[in-house]
């Protein structure tokens, strides 16, 4: 069960309004790369989690990872806080509050018409949070290596917003959020590799015949090699006709039609029939342009 | 630029129609581990990378993707193949035709009904395919890591699809696909580890205070301790107070307001203010039942 | 900042393994009127709230939803619990593991093929959920009325689900969920109320001239009256005519354009136009089928 | 059955051409808040109504809203009118043509190049509108209580959308849709208290024991006591441990499984166990950077 | 301005209650080719066409739509209604209720759990109903043939529709309904071709080296050649050399860049940069399965 | 099966980075009228052809397409290339690196922050691609139809495009793209009229005495006739009676119920209804406001 405490993990002392930047920091809030995104996606894993001490690591972070999504929402929250009752109360001419949600360095219009300055499950570009943003699949080799590239992503979004971010304020608080991004990449990574073995993930082999071939699909001027290609460790197909049907079969779709599904098929196949030697006249030609 | 050679990458014989099966398939095809999302995802990340060794992979790579859409695709087609003949025929009385789409073992009324037996851009359960599923960021060090972790779901996915699946034919051509992202998860890791340093991504060291420390959140009966979280590798903070406010300060927000901005937010906050002291008669209270 | 304890808010024992019925309960864990979607409402609410009152009230009742959220995904993790280690493990054949996620009463596929047994933040027919589904928009008067239809909805699906349920321990937990849907509903009540006035909602009156109207749109058989249209409340517009531009104007749609504007707009508009004095043969014409 | 008649029910006369502002009206067209998601909230409960009173009502009201979006629509065509032939005819400089879709005071972009000036139905953001705005559930006492709660909403858009608009005309008729909204509020709150009793909402009584009891996780710094969770009102649960398993129990989730469920679990938990007393080399430690 | 009669445009006498069936007839409703999806692609076309036949067609024919919508979601409202009693009132045991909403021939949990057998805007498959289904740009030429096709597929829809359901009163209401779409597709080909010329689209020509070329991008066994690709009518390119930078250059993407923007670019790849002729130790080796 | 060559179909040699403009042309790329709509449309119809010409012909265009992704894609990165790396080094103050991302003529935040510079399967306001763009049913006539239609629309926003770009090697390039949607179009136009009849689609006839008639549903000032709604081609219904019901019946919604069915729904009827006959006090009258 959750408990709550108003005291923010991180002060959050924002020099002046901007609901510009505020639009900005939306991406570590409510887009893909976001907060929510992470507190989510430990805490789903955490839910079905069958080994104990990966258990308490994943509600260990996705609490912290929500105690986040409130640092940076108090962020977002404190950048528009300025604006908000602008509009709200209305005691500028419309004209100023126009230019006020859109003009040069600021795309705000949305947090601020639709959302009224509160920070909203959006990304900077107005991108609804959905969760096909979360991709555990519930296999713990699987999910900790997703949570190993999603901590790597989050740190360079903060990294990112810093570069963009001349309020000291919330520059410092960006850092320690950033930082701590990469301290959850070191603790998904030792849960990783105390699993031995973990790769290939799963319990099937592969079939040995297919697994370390690399397929040199794209070739011409910049085909290149390296250890991801390198006969060390593969055997490298570049011959167009050895990367077909590379099973050694006909390299076509078939399937087993019972009677009545071939003369259905047939019979389907024979009314929708493109003639290939008519030349019909067409609907565009009817309308053609003369050039 | 693409060519293409109507051979398929791996010979596709289905032994019978069935278009319950076909719908699971569909996890591979338009769902958010299928070979659309890792075609796009490394084709995208090649389109703007520098280092011209991983961009030839990375072609390599979604390249054959989109060869592996080709497979799955064709196993979905073949399985759909005789349904799709007899509902656009409609030899079958009504309710033979209804029961063919729904019913035990069979939730294809999707594909048949909207998608008349083609292989569509969903999941198994007729969620649209969204580039939301697509997490690529930019920055090399994340999208291999990323990529490293899509491979391992895919892998995954394939071998829960090879459990549940009787038909020897597209067993065979599954098995296939699942050893290919085995290979190519080698090939991502290759990649990542010829970059150094990789870890922690991008150029903005993290705050040292901050960076190896583990935050308790979680207490109670279930605590435990293990390589990402132990002295050896961490500080550990348990104590509940050195939790809040780590940067220690007051743990609030703040922003400084404007004269005009302070006015309107009080006439705000005025004027929707929750008084504390009443015990006002509610909507609720007007309609209450009785129990 | 939050903080977790490993006990839930309320003790979750399962009868047995149905992951049917799993696939049932995530209509509240990952659906529209969720527990998800509840904590997000509140939680997003809270940041931006400047009333000190409520948003101690919304951090509260945001930190029980997710406390709420982990009952549920408990509920759905232990109903999936066994069938996610046989399809893992593989120990059956193929066609009963086929099944045991797709038959008469089951519609489970989606979560163990694709979410492994893990609660994901889907609905019951596989649909992510979106922030979509939550409708803050700023200001108290509205988010709370949104937060009573809120809770009242999810107290009518809770009940819902209690209804199909059979198993003991799910219905147990259900009730205590679908009770505490009622309290807070009572708790919003009051803020509401406690604000003065709080209709209409927001700074602008609306034109007195319009306020009080009610329009006839749909006539005819059925037609009815009521307290919602009574000539005690309403002024009621049933002549077709005196509907049309209630402003006593023309009832159109006009701008004014400048020099250039008019002159582009007639070029676009010539040459595209369509002649109404014409018969013109098209293309559905020429492939007419003779019936 | 619906019919048409091509004057508005209010007179649109739009003083100049504005794409910028236009695409801030699209917030009422294709936005959450718009007119698309309360007629389509409205007419899809009134089909399912099982109250002749209720039906009628809703259709009414549902007719009018679709005349609403007309009138919102017709609004955006005009703003638009003038940069729509401009863009086609292409008569101006690249340039000038680029800066009159993305400058300040203008984020029009979408709907100059996707949609040629036309209304479509997105937000102000380029958000797709999308079904998951609309939250009947088929409930009347729940579905009342949304649409109060969504008229109460809109009423405030339609403010902050008058709040920024200078241009007279489209002020005008603003002014009316607003309007509107009180009126349509007022009806739906008289069918609401017309229903007795409407409160708790369905069949099922709650759990007496926790449904006036108001827990306070939310604590420290800013807690605080009104009606919302006053002793008059509710029993305040104040206390960590009280907090945690209401139901007296141990606050664990468990399930009964079969012998093979069981097996099968263990199996899947041994081999993907993460080993507690090991410290393994991890990816990030190979590739560490030395700062 | 809209106005309703309570008529419905075709009589609908449904024989019996079947949530399953009622869950096919939603792809009409709510799915993609649907009639909310008609009346909105022509109602959002009238409001910007500047040509003022087909503004009144388009307005007629999206009335239309609105009414067929209406038709189709009084047969799933009638389908539902005897299942939409038995669940709220709870009459029956859970297990029968259980099994009515899923089993073999019906998918109708969402409808009945979350919608309470209201008409809701999903398709069959639970997905929620987007505007991404509706493919308006403002051009006419273009929109009448985006409208030509989205009757054509509807009128499929219903066809498949037909002939699967067996209730004769259903059967009927929607043999009227595939029926007004023939009649639609009639009209918009009308006034697409009483546009003279109206191919190509737009006012640019194309760039007659490329206009009448067909490239054989995809090769082997089962090239064929027909109207769409014949010397009548094409240049018929299949050299794979020729197909490449068909302009004649270097096929290459470059771009001017500024001294500081090539330092960045450079460090940025000095950094990220993958050694080839390495081969690193990778995460996978630490933990490769020895098979 | 596919194949890669490094060179591009159409070399891009852009001249000065431009983020503002790589913005826009996202259109193309993973907006609904792009390349990937396009590739992805006519590769999936192609894996459940029948015909083999039509099958060939559309894995020709299906590869060319993914050629044209490539292309457009290219020039969304070399658009972006100087500002990446500027970004990514952060060499510039926070307030220019700001500016450079959300100013006037230039909304490339989302693809700046969030993207890294990559492109992105976004459109040009940020809505991620979805396969709800895609409209194909597994109809031949039907699949065609809806092919020429988007071809048509492609090529007006490639036009568009042209419009507003000023950069010379840009424009060059999208020259090039628009012209093979030219091409594509009358291969898709021939491929339909080579099936004979191809109208109306399916096999189903229409009821004769629907099909050819024509409902003036809209009325008033602005009514017109032309070849879409001429007494040469249809019967035209003008009488507001004959438009309801047209079958001749009630224009009732009806369903026979089952005795348990009719009692339920009384009894869910009788507890829900709203009395007609009252005036109760609402909730909004507790909290009005005096004007």
């Amino acid at each position: 069960m959750f408990a709550h405490n108003k005291k923010l993990q991180y002060s959050v002392h924002v020099e002046e309004c901007n609901p510009g930047l505020a639009n900005l920091m939306l991406e570590q809030f409510g887009g893909p790369q976001g907060e929510l995104a992470a507190a989510m996606r430990y805490f789903t894993q955490a839910l079905a989690e069958e080994d104990p001490g990966r258990k308490d690591m994943l509600l260990d972070i996705a609490t912290e990872e929500l105690s986040h999504l409130e640092v940076i929402g108090s962020i977002v929250a404190m950048l528009n806080r300025g604006a908000k009752g602008e509009l709200a109360e209305a005691v500028a001419a419309e004209a100023d509050l126009y230019r006020a949600m859109q003009g040069a360095g600021n795309d705000s219009h949305v947090t601020q018409l639709l959302y009224g300055g509160g920070p909203a499950l959006i990304n900077s570009g107005g991108m609804l949070w959905t969760a096909g943003y979360i991709d555990s699949i519930g296999d713990p080799t699987c999910d900790l290596r997703s949570n190993i590239a999603a901590e790597a992503r989050a740190k360079i979004i903060y990294e990112r917003l810093i570069n963009v971010t001349a309020d000291a304020g919330v520059k410092d608080a960006l850092g320690f959020l950033m930082t701590r991004e990469i301290s959850h990449q070191q603790s998904f990574e030792k849960a990783l590799y105390a699993i031995e073995p973990n790769f290939p993930p799963g319990k099937l082999p592969g079939n040995p015949e297919f697994a370390n071939v690399y397929v040199n699909t794209s070739q011409g001027d910049g085909d290149m090699r390296g250890p991801w290609n390198s006969d060390d460790n593969f055997r490298y197909v570049s011959d167009r006709e050895a990367q077909l049907a590379m099973d050694g079969g006909d390299g076509k779709p078939s399937v087993k039609l019972g009677k009545q599904q071939q003369e259905c098929l047939s019979a389907f196949a024979g009314r929708t029939a493109s003639e290939t030697d008519s030349n019909p006249t067409t609907g565009a030609e009817l309308g053609k342009q003369d050039y």
